[in-house]
């Protein structure tokens, strides 16, 4: 059962960047933009369109600056996350909604933003399996699971494994019967034509390919999660 | 093995449109931007932003106009299709396209857009559960598959179904190796939380409420299917 009255209309907002990675937020905006009594809206740093990594160009509804308080926000992940780790506006804007938010949802990489903002600390997540091993630099208990839920905040695996997170969220906000309803509209009874879908099950050379083509950014990444980790020794230590 | 030289460039490009569903574009677009040696366009009746029918923006890259010939047209559904039945513009691009193109990839009730262009006559095809009993009017065999591929024309199911015909797509182009490339970079591999995905395995509560919410669009298509029909059928006996 969902905790949520439904007559409370519930505000739904997705970050959206240049060179994210446009299908984690489309996938679970087909079902959290169908949540009974919602609103959702896509947010960016200001209103141009944003072009994803692949070159699908999405218009921003709000800027950060007119972002009212969300009930959920979606946070995705792709290769742009690398350039906002740093992005004062965007931290403050994660930092700001985390502490209201009824669930911070983060999809693939996004969880290195919420990590960036330091929403990671003490809490099990999950993200793109070749970002697993990031997610200890920013205090995270890393779990190998596609949908993984620690108080406010859900984070699922890579891409395709924010629609699976996203009807859990639906479910949450409003019931088993809610998401039931959207999955089936959505006709969400997949039947993948290979089987290659995580490293656990994908062919060896299929695994080496894709590991050797995100070997770049998956070391820039190593390297802002260890320069976060530093930063955060240097805080506790000035604590003292 | 796929049957197009490796160094052949693939054009492919996807009709969008307002009042689409933007999963049946963002879904298949997360593999077929990935197709190697390819370019992927978005294409309109012209280049202003379309709103899909839960409100995302999207730009078109370009318009019908000027669209060069594609090697794969994704053609997508959603409410908004039922404008579209008999627009001159767009159904001259749908016939055009389809005299040379590799592959017409329909994706939920964009089969119904291909029947309006009269690309289902005498072809296995299907759409979103809803509305397989539109098929036959626009003259196709409705088969209850995820994706079915019947000479150039290869059709999935609803919405989501558009993710795993993609992968399908992939592989024709390019191999079975490089679609499960892409199906591990989309860490495709999927736990549905629930299990409604589809008529025959959704609760009958669930089945009844999503059947009922479809029922006025789905009586719109089955009219203009029947005018369709009627219009064929007026057209064969003028041949005699």
């Amino acid at each position: 059962m969902p905790s949520i009255d439904s007559d409370t209309h519930l505000l739904i907002g997705a970050l959206i960047f240049e060179d994210m990675d446009q299908c984690d937020l489309t996938g679970p905006f087909e079902a959290l933009s169908r949540v009974p009594n919602a609103t959702f809206k896509t947010i960016a740093k200001d209103t141009t369109p944003i072009r994803d990594l692949r070159g699908l160009r999405i218009l921003p509804d709000l800027s950060i600056e007119d972002a009212p308080q969300l009930d959920v926000l979606l946070v995705p992940g792709g290769y742009g996350q690398e350039a906002l780790m740093d992005d004062e506006q965007v931290i403050a804007f994660l930092r700001r909604q985390a502490r209201h938010a009824r669930y911070i949802f983060s999809v693939c990489t996004g969880a290195l933003l919420c990590g960036a903002a330091g929403l990671l600390e003490g809490k099990r997540a999950t993200t793109h399996w070749t970002a697993m091993e990031v997610l200890p630099l920013f205090g995270a208990d890393p779990v190998n699971d596609r949908v993984v839920i620690d108080g406010n905040l859900i984070s699922t695996g890579g891409v395709t494994a924010g629609i699976d997170g996203s009807l859990t969220v639906v479910s949450l906000l409003r019931g088993n019967e809610a998401a039931e309803e959207i999955q089936l509209y959505m006709a969400y009874d997949p039947k993948t034509p290979f089987t290659a879908g995580s490293p656990e099950t994908a062919p060896p050379r299929v695994l080496r390919t894709v590991t050797e083509r995100a070997k770049a950014i998956t070391e820039r990444r190593m390297d802002t999660g260890r320069r976060y980790q530093r930063s955060r020794q240097h805080e506790t230590s000035a604590d003292r």
